[in-house]
């Protein structure tokens, strides 16, 4: 099965997706075929580079040509957060796949109305999440679903860097009050993992802080910041388990602490992204002078690690992560199994997201 | 300056407190001679027994008998929690110095009325949080008085240990609604932690959960619990610093997770009790490719370190604490400086608890 | 500069190989365009379908079509280590540049042969030694070149694993005589890492035991073994520092342990392979209350990171280390850099390692 | 049984004595009631002052009062290295039971001497090697015996700190050619922990190098350094085993590397004692997804950490270990176990390290 891709936006997004592919294409054998046919970006110049150093058939400085294009078969969106709903919706409508970097869209609405296009027309869609491919993640998912943790007790989720600890960093999209934030940016990233580890949140209570209420432009002149700088929640899942989220973007000298801690009757996991191919596992059941928190390496034996090393301890990147799930993408589009983490889902960390910030507004409890 | 000492209470903290008084007195230079006096316990047997195990001059079945003493100036009081208000108010009226095990009381209307006795008296007054008079905290401290993290940005604060994580461990006081629960045993001294490095807080919201809704009584017979066994807390400070406190008595794995984590413009920190000689720190003003996690192990340097080792490394351990804690009472008994930790902050500690446990009931934010 | 390559055996490292040349190709701006020009393996349906799968414009059967063939620029040699040596010399007598896998050849005897010659014909080498391109090593390197170490002091070296622990891990081609043994299959790698950090090692005194001495063949049969599954080594370097390394494949629960610890009269270094984004440093000149040793994380500063990933902490993986070292002898072709492990090298890590052999073999201190 | 203790030297380690008797008498119910009856210092002033301060019956300025007194029935040599042949023997002659403090003498022969003249005697002896009864290393013992590791295939050992990295470290008696430099000083503690584990060392060969070469006296004068800075040494144990071991006192930021590494066929542990309550544990019997170093935190159920702490993870400290090296050997005076590490045992490690020495000098293997 052949699949044409088209990209729009050649950034280092764009470029991410790129080498994606082609990782994916040679370590996994994928059920599809994917063929980098055509390259958009907003001048012939750049669109002509871009085709030439990332290896597309073709380039063309309108977007809306790769949506005119029969040939294509999937629209892969790494354009500005701003134009994500405008190309996907059309997209959509031509009836093409779509994969469309994170946020899905500035505001849930938008999110929203992609989510029901996308479903209505059928066709296949998948958000750039991309710690949730990680095999140690699937490890995590996989122990308490079989009982190994038993009941769960309480859930302790984190999302800290520091790339905007310092005053000086620049104001940029990121800042924009819609889509922008360190909740929206990262904490989204936090959302994810949680939901994907014990399910749907159901109540949330969230407190935001803009640490630094005045960035400069590009001009030098400063400007007043709207969104947080940190957010911490208070959360009850549906199955009723309780738990926190933070989402902190001037967490100095947190890098990647991408972090969740999770205690149950009968074990406890914890994990840092800071050391993403170690997952930490205690089992209450060890006998008492025995007991301790087991440091998991990824091995062949955590799927589909062996894919990219033979042997465990090797350490898979950030990158490879990337390359995963665009081959769990590729079994989505062959039918082989449902999307991993379709725009509903990109449209449910929003809705989230927006539900923390009203909460954080409105100091009080809210539903998800 | 002698002084005698009034134990009241025999049991596991009773030791401990006399095994930390002799423990002081080798260790540090005092300005006051301790000297363990009078001992009482339930019995005329038990309190025979302890005294002499306990190295006592003499040993009473009443309680009344210390405080009636007018060698005795200092009441040291380790006994169940329901007497402490009881005991205290008697010592106190009597004009003794006291020095209490926590939780000072059941109740802050308990609590407050021993701290107002103690001021109005004039008597100097210590409750025993242990983990505060680490020499790592006393640097931390330091730290952020100094300016080395800068301003702050953000606090993360935990206390997790799973000895209620089975349930078959049986109903005790510690299930009393009035002051048992994960929050009052094991929150406190994250609050207490939290205003030793911070400053006060100013408003909290707390969430609750009962995990184990019933356990066994000393018969087997299921009771119905009440207290939590999991509280999450947004909090806020009086500087404006947002965080997060924890308290889990049934975090499964963990056994001493007394952890701290805070965020600065210059710099971080973050310690766990696990590893109570490891102080971490970075300084964002290091050169960017040698920044990173300094773990500082505790030495001599980092006074009383040196009392107990003369070289880095060797590492105290959890009853060293205590010494140091009477270490600083005695120099706050002799006027050389406040008291570290007295009757106020205890009270101030139990306030805190109550308006978190009102917010959870209420779903709301209060101010403490 | 265009450079069509021919690789020579298609296993795993085959594999490896024509992904590190396709990652290098995307994440460097190379100076050098390797083409994928000719693959050889054992049969004409092995070599057709690799061809088709490795994305290589044509297939042989017989890896001399590679050699006669003068389009071909590069030979890239993963057949099995006892074709080496033929190859390479046949390569070179082409006038080819060679590309070899690790070990060079099966003897110090045939390594020197192939390195005489390739230094006689002038044409360019190199052996993949995978470790060596981490740019923690070229930190580590960077940091004792500048003094930051000061005067060094010692090391301590290690590369330890588990994959033979199992007396039932079949004898294989790793347990020849020649070539094989734990100090050979990745001693090596350790002592390629010790003379990359501190130069010449000059003395060696070795120990080596062959802990399992029957594994099953492929048959089930039991066959002796006769190489070392452990090697611990004293060493000597030629600037007088002293220091040990061992290799263990027998190292129960290691699965990447090439670690090392450098102390010197300034400050201190140690990694592990294990967690390979990372570096510990400790500055003797830091005050000595804030002492320690710093966990530096691999980022954008540490050259050729940057090129993985934007932002410090979302780590490499072991694959990506392959795309460096094709991206280091990429440079070495165009003539901007002398090459950074080429036959010499590898020679002079097994004439170090036949040195060791016989050390321990005569249980005396040996010049290398 | 009471025992009276005479105490022979008030320097740093004699308050670490009584200290420890202090602490061993509160904390464990001692078969043997130690009473301190007397204690000897240079001059009458210093006797009497430590006499007073550390709980002394009675003092004396000529330590030959202890010996002649017949009330003492333990003498508690914490004088110079220097004084320990000379009060030893005489101590013995008299009958008394004798606790040292390590080296046990300055040289292997006078080690012998006081070894044979004890045994002849049949007095108690004790040699105060303060790791070894860390419950972490029963533990180790412990599961190395019941056979948890398998067969051991191979040890790492080492006893690193900086204390003498720095050239200004002025000359002292640790310098001294008898009995001095880092392998006597520290190393004799790694081969002490080595033999605990896994029985006698049987060959040794050893390298050594002085790294600084003058160290300034006490009037600032350079003085020549004839001992050793750094000794790495492979050993073979009796049972077959292979391994290294490695002291060094100029290790550049590690205050207490007290290491070990053991694999075996069937599990593997490691421990530093810069967490000295923690050992880690693989298990290779655990399923292959599944398995890891496991963190044991000490805690209740190795014994004698109850005695401590009620609960796991609240850690004991370097001080406690002394107090339980006196719990045990008061075990031992009561007659209810061997002496855990006696005279012998000291005479064996001096044994070894003057053997290494031998072997270092002549650059050759030598049997213990």
């Amino acid at each position: 099965m052949k699949i044409n891709v088209g990209l729009i936006g050649t950034g280092f997004m764009g470029k991410a997706h790129v080498f994606g592919f082609a990782t994916a294409r040679r370590v996994f054998d994928l059920p599809v075929d994917f063929h980098m046919e055509m390259v958009a970006d907003a001048s012939d110049a750049l669109a002509s580079a871009a085709g030439k150093s990332l290896g597309f058939a073709r380039h063309t400085a309108d977007w809306r040509d790769i949506i005119a294009d029969p040939d294509i078969g999937l629209v892969n969106i790494t354009a500005p957060n701003a134009l994500h709903q405008e190309i996907a919706l059309a997209a959509i409508a031509a009836g093409k796949h779509v994969y469309c970097e994170k946020p899905l869209a500035p505001t849930m609405q938008d999110a929203r109305e992609m989510t029901l296009a996308a479903e209505q027309a059928g066709v296949k869609t998948q958000v750039g999440f991309n710690y949730l491919t990680n095999p140690m993640f699937g490890l995590a998912r996989q122990m308490i679903e079989a009982g190994e943790l038993g009941e769960i007790y309480a859930y302790r989720g984190v999302h800290a860097e520091d790339y905007m600890a310092s005053p000086n960093s620049p104001i940029s999209f990121r800042h924009d009050k819609a889509g922008g934030g360190a909740l929206a940016d990262i904490g989204s990233h936090a959302l994810a993992t949680a939901e994907f580890l014990l399910g749907p949140i159901a109540q949330v209570n969230g407190q935001s802080k803009t640490l630094i209420p005045q960035r400069p432009d590009n001009n030098g002149r400063m400007q007043p910041v709207e969104i947080d700088d940190v957010t911490q929640v208070l959360v009850e899942f549906a199955n009723g388990v309780s738990g926190t989220i933070e989402a902190n973007w001037c967490a100095t000298g947190r890098t990647m602490q991408h972090d969740f801690e999770i205690y149950g009757s009968r074990g406890a996991l914890y994990f840092s992204q800071e050391r993403l191919n170690e997952l930490h596992f205690f089992d209450a059941g060890d006998r008492r002078d025995r007991r301790g928190f087991k440091r998991i390496e990824s091995g062949p034996e955590h799927t589909p690690y062996g894919n990219f090393c033979v042997a465990p301890g090797h350490q898979i990147g950030f990158n490879d992560l990337k390359a995963i799930e665009i081959a769990k993408f590729a079994d989505a589009l062959a039918g082989l199994c449902a999307e991993p983490f379709n725009f509903r889902a990109g449209y449910r960390v929003q809705h989230i997201v927006e539900t923390i910030q009203k909460s954080a507004a409105e100091k009080t409890w809210l539903d998800v």
